[in-house]
């Protein structure tokens, strides 16, 4: 059963997606959806994803989106990827749900509030509110304090105290790479930078791979911003 | 293995997790944690949940927390759950955990914006922010006319045009049930109105029962805005 993944790279759930079937094996096509072209509103994709967002997959005829529910599907439904990504241990497992609950309404919500007001809206000439930003960054430094005293705490070097990386560090440290840190958010943050080296080392070399449109991106507006600091 | 069950009946995923331990006959002790004395902050309490929300769970050792992880967990540890509530079909349940997930940064985040800012802020004398109010409210009408138009399309009472309810329809009622009609939020939305009966008369009598001190503090509320409204 063919299995088609819509994504953009450019999209933090998406690239999760991407290395999670690449690093497992998973046999794919990649269908890009360009949402600076505004492909994610085209009917075609619709049919998929009717909520308009990527990422979305179609295994055969049965349609998915979220990507937290997509990485959960994928992990259960193709036998060869390793246990430690979605552990069957009740326990385990649900402590890995925990981690992914928590996130949309802390890590994600803050940095998506963040980086949409500081860096998305002004590259495309969109009003900006200066106090979701505000809101938008407290919530992120106060996610990554959490991550960073909380949930790393233990003697793994993953969430949870586990010794391999689970759904969670992947859709976590996706997240992450959106941001910048010329504001500083990341660097008072020590557990959460070892964190992050130690997730992409785990997922070498496809983390790089997947990640290299984001970096692209992010230099080429490093540019524009020194640019217009010293015109 | 005694299970806890840490709560404030008050809180909407605390009434979703009481109503499906007693619905699938799982022993367990209420623990009220009162929201509004501060209970959530004491240090007992963040032994057993850090974030100091509710609901979180002790079963024997294994404490957790986040709701949609808890009903994961315990429809899946505990043998005398149905499976309609969280299916063992790995597409089945791919849907249900798509509800879960969209549920969080749509129908939950529009709620809790709209209902701080227009009924327990001004209740707790706390600083109102209207713009939030208003975005609260945007962003929960579009999640109702979602539920009515997409997740109830199809043939069945409920969500995903299944013929038994499942925990996102558990969690979703839920929610609704946090609101007042009387700006017309639900009214518009037919299908929803409709689907809320249903899943009221599934859940019954556990429903009305877990619901009473909610219903009870709304007419309270109800009869101080009459009041205030006649002065």
């Amino acid at each position: 059963m063919s299995l088609k993944v819509y994504v953009d790279r450019l999209s933090q759930p998406s690239r999760a997606l991407l290395i999670f079937c690449k690093l497992n094996g998973i046999e794919f096509e990649e269908v890009p959806i360009d949402l600076s072209k505004g492909q994610h509103k085209s009917p075609e994709f619709e049919e998929v994803n009717p909520m308009k967002q990527v990422p979305a997959i179609a295994h055969g005829t049965f349609v998915l989106f979220e990507s937290h529910a997509i990485l959960r599907y994928l992990a259960s439904a193709f036998p060869g990827v390793a246990d430690h990504w979605y552990p069957t241990d009740l326990q385990k497992r649900a402590k890995i749900e925990s981690v992914l609950d928590w996130h949309h309404s802390n890590l994600r919500r803050g940095s998506v509030g963040y980086i949409f007001n500081t860096i998305l809206a002004p590259a495309f000439g969109l009003p900006t509110n200066p106090q979701a930003a505000a809101e938008g960054k407290k919530l992120l430094s106060a996610s990554l304090a959490t991550i960073d005293t909380f949930w790393l705490q233990k003697d793994g070097s993953f969430l949870n105290g586990n010794s391999q990386p689970s759904l969670a560090d992947l859709s976590l440290v996706c997240e992450i790479m959106q941001l910048e840190d010329r504001d500083s958010i990341l660097s008072p943050h020590k557990n959460v930078l070892k964190w992050i080296d130690d997730v992409k080392s785990a997922l070498a070399p496809h983390f790089d791979e997947i990640h290299a449109t984001l970096f692209k991106v992010k230099e080429m507006f490093e540019k524009k911003r020194s640019a217009g600091a010293s015109s």
